[in-house]
């Protein structure tokens, strides 16, 4: 039998840190040991958490207090991994005081993104970049490490399209997306912009997006020739009024003819590492199929899968014409785009032998 | 002084009914003096009417009582026009009739778009079609006729798209809507579908979209070679919880290299016939350009222009690559897209003789 | 150990059917067996439903096809009960055909909840009028019977009302509701009615809700002196763009002063012969309390309880003057409300010998 | 021919700013002369405004600058009356300042509302409390003074309780709402609060609501005996994801037997002083009634009456018990229930002197 892990949450009590406590209390190895809270420290976590998510705040969770964001008080906890999904600017400076005192830091959120020893990973794309940790260890001369997870927007456009730009000589991606309120986390976006309106996100945002996803398809072990040179991504971002699900239309141009039935048969047969390992938040299929003409849809979808909210769901396959297919993603992304995918990656490092069983 | 043109609003109650009634109480010489309903006749306008539009009920209008869909009784009150928001099904039949007994029919139904010889029309792109009433007339030996409008959705991807169509080679326009739910009419969209959802329409919209946008296109007076045949058109259509306005993100590519600069100024300039004949329901601009990055939004655009609701806003122009543009279109889907279509394309018919002065 | 009774689901793929399917799909002797659906026969469970729910399609009736609603189907399936939630109208003869031919029927529907020989029943409160059971039997002459449950919104009032009403001498309830769309199944409620609005239901559904209320509370054994003659009972009813959860404001006055302390203790106190008999739907707590001052609200507590959304949450207890106290009551209206307060009834008849075990 | 007089606007581009813009700009003799705003100044109006309100931004106003908040510039460019629709805390200073410098503040801010020398004003209610301001300016020895307007919640209360109470011997008043989100501001209400769910506004502002609105009826011209110590009112606060307009339900008991019909004919008739002064803001009926059962809606009669958005619409009123009434009343917030209400105040002010023609 193995051991139980336990893990520190930074920003337990917001819109991803509850997924991270949701999910962890039903984790079969690692557990939530500690909640770090911040304006609430000293109460009960059940008494001060905003729940926006399904089911009630678990048993085990309910009673614990919510702790200070100090790495002295997470060390002589027995902390054995650190998940972070601060806010920008908060999480920066936070996540390298934990990875210098050792801990291994998984982060959701964007300061490191960009750093060229820091991986930027969903396990089923890019795994292998696990070995910028020892890069990165050294040359900060850090006892522990930092990995993050993509922005939730991005890694919905990259799970479908890794495949296909693995296998498919890919010309251009031209995105829409009708992004959920969760992901600006509370109180976030303002009832105002988005009851009757859409709230565009504009140029900064359509850019972030589209940068996160170029550094992931850099990353993509490829089984056609070419350069990320030779490809366009462009990305139109919105939010609208559901809760959670980010649902993103994408019309896929190839510089060469390619059928659609043979997009489809890569993206239904796509599986990584974490399923070859059987990780726990590894859903059976990361990509699963619709052929309904009016799904994916928010509601009844962003649940998919047999590790609920783990697996995209992409639908509305079409082609379009000879060289093009339009296809539609949908990701949970405070699950998959988030706390499920800060899960995976430590499950997976575990697994590589990053953080010690 | 010119004389006054008396108009009969068939499904006057309905969503596109109360447009056409709000608009023509304020109008110089067209009146609303016929109010047709079903299952209302005889009571008071005011009293039956969901009045889903701004301001109140028009005083001038608020007592008269709703008539039944006669042709001899509208032949007896002496109207002109005869305006026919009618639903698919309904509309095709009765609108025959109409134009048997000698009335101009103006519908914004799809029963009869595509009729060989009946317009689809947005005066400014296609107006020249209305040569096809006398081939109308005469073949089915009628004293009246039918004209059509576009779907509303089909409307605000073809007025943008029409000027760049004259002056550009395009290749591909790739399409992605968030439609407002007065589009489907009352009671129409289900809330449970919208309500932390999206409601995808799935591949007959996406088709009639394209297929009307073609034929609308197709009858664009070029301004380069090339033909129709040489361009791909794809929609992927959705209603989310807005109240009105359609919202529709295109990527246009185009054969050869083009400057995002030459297409905005393609349709800040777009003008046409209606613009040069001062016709009163013409906006001054068809087109206007926001330079904002986070606009259009259909809360705060979907009334803009000198003829509120008869411009469609385009922003978010960018160079996607050389030969790629994005842009976004917002138009009034009930307004440009059905009732202000409409009356515009009865005031250009009357300029142009089709109907009496 | 006890045997497992077969449920046939009438209305199965409805918004009440699905939660029956999905509770009975975990519950310990009640298993679905038959999912009786209309306009779908034939197709599998998960491929025509609409699981506007937590969760997804349980495995166990993911691939179960939607039968006829056939007496005789269901005879030879060996359905022990049939649970109806059919539409008002559709119900009342389908549930009369069942009754006869030797099933127990429980209803969720209107159409029987007045004939005098029929229980409606929420089994903490009323449960004693299960002995209405032989009357009707003998008196129509059936093998089987029909026992009812009351309206959703008269649920959410009736159940904290009844323990008040038991030891208090109540004066007025005065309730203003703000009632979710799944209360009014799919379609139902048009989108355009809630976005940006509220639907006022209007009288005839303020006053089906107090009808039902008055019967439910007429038949608690009370604890105190009084007739139903000298209470006052009103509902101002409205659905609001809420997908589940029906949040209901009472202010209740009494013929005496009553301190808001001991109302709050009678709440807390509540159970029924369902707690007693630890039925497996019955929550060991009918009635949560909610001390903080802005709860309940539909998203965060219509799921509360050890039985998820089986548990009314009742908050903003205030005294408002000697006589009056207010209160707020929050109830999963297709859990409690309809199909988990049905099986709790099935529970009861059952342990009350009326089902056989 | 009277002059005109220039107000100046501060928070000028805030939810209530922008409808004294839109409301002043089609006023026969106050004009906006003077936009004043924070962190936008120097920028053209119509470039920051985010207008949240019908129509577009009007042309007299759209080039004028943002202007600072500013006693000196505010003098200088000769304005005459000082609207100010500031946030609480941020108000207070402000207005005294300008009060102190001789201008006459017409204040929709909490934060004088209570002190004994201000009033509190809806002029059809308490306009003869116009009194206190000589008061308040020798007392504090300014020559400018600052008469408030109650928060919107208690104008849809106020309005049409003041006649019933002026009327009647009321006992108890017990309230129910569902305010808009406009009421908060912007970005005010998080969407995560009202999509698939309610507000609730809790204690602090239910008993600001019952503060405002019991002031303003110990100031009503009474024709019955009885004071105020012998009123209970209660009030349940919610915002809901409505834009504009605030739906209030009533539960009014009398201290003897009313018919519903007089208290029908009381709100009807009910008339102030700024009808007979025909003001140029005062609709000719200060209460609109509607017999219709699933009337007043916010979509569809938040704009009613002669002056829009300046009538209550009244409703539902049915008789509960012998001494029992119920109604619902709708009010635009922040139309008669903050700007409109501030411009009317104004206009009262004049016509009594307060402020020279």
């Amino acid at each position: 039998m193995r051991r139980t892990l336990k893990a520190a949450i930074l920003g337990a009590t917001g819109l991803v840190g509850i997924e991270y406590v949701r999910m962890l209390s039903q984790h079969p190895y690692i557990k939530p040991a500690y909640l770090a809270g911040k304006g609430s420290v000293g109460k009960a976590y059940s008494e001060v958490v905003r729940w926006q998510t399904v089911g009630q705040v678990p048993k085990e969770v309910a009673d614990m207090p919510v702790l200070p964001t100090d790495v002295n008080e997470i060390k002589k906890a027995g902390v054995d991994i650190v998940f972070s999904p601060l806010p920008q600017g908060a999480a920066g400076p936070v996540e390298e005081e934990f990875a210098k005192a050792g801990f291994p830091v998984i982060s959701n959120s964007p300061d490191h993104r960009f750093d060229p020893d820091v991986p930027l990973m969903i396990p089923e794309v890019n795994g292998h970049t696990a070995s910028l940790i020892d890069e990165q260890k050294k040359r900060r001369d850090w006892s522990g490490f930092i990995v993050t997870t993509p922005l939730c927007t991005a890694q919905g456009i990259a799970i479908p399209l890794a495949p296909i730009y693995r296998d498919f000589r890919v010309d251009s991606v031209f995105i829409t997306t009708m992004q959920s309120l969760s992901g600006e986390g509370y109180p976030g976006v303002a009832s105002l912009d988005v009851v009757d309106n859409i709230k565009v996100l504009g140029d900064a945002y359509d850019a972030k997006t589209v940068k996160e996803v170029t550094r992931i398809l850099s990353e993509v072990k490829r089984n056609v020739p070419g350069t990320m040179d030779e490809l366009t991504l462009s990305a139109t971002t919105h939010r609208i009024a559901t809760i959670h699900g980010h649902y993103e239309v994408m019309y896929v141009t190839f510089k060469e003819d390619v059928k659609v039935e043979k997009v489809k048969e890569t993206l239904a047969n796509f599986k990584g590492e974490p399923q070859d390992m059987k990780l726990p938040t590894a859903p059976s299929r990361p990509i699963l199929i619709t052929e309904l003409d009016n799904r994916p849809q928010p509601y009844f979808d962003r649940w998919a899968g047999d590790v609920p909210g783990m697996s995209v769901v992409v639908g509305r396959l079409k082609q379009v014409n000879n060289r093009t297919v339009r296809l539609v993603s949908l990701i949970h992304n405070t699950v998959r785009g988030a706390a499920g995918g800060g899960i995976l990656v430590a499950e997976y490092l575990i697994e590589k032998g990053y953080i010690p069983k």
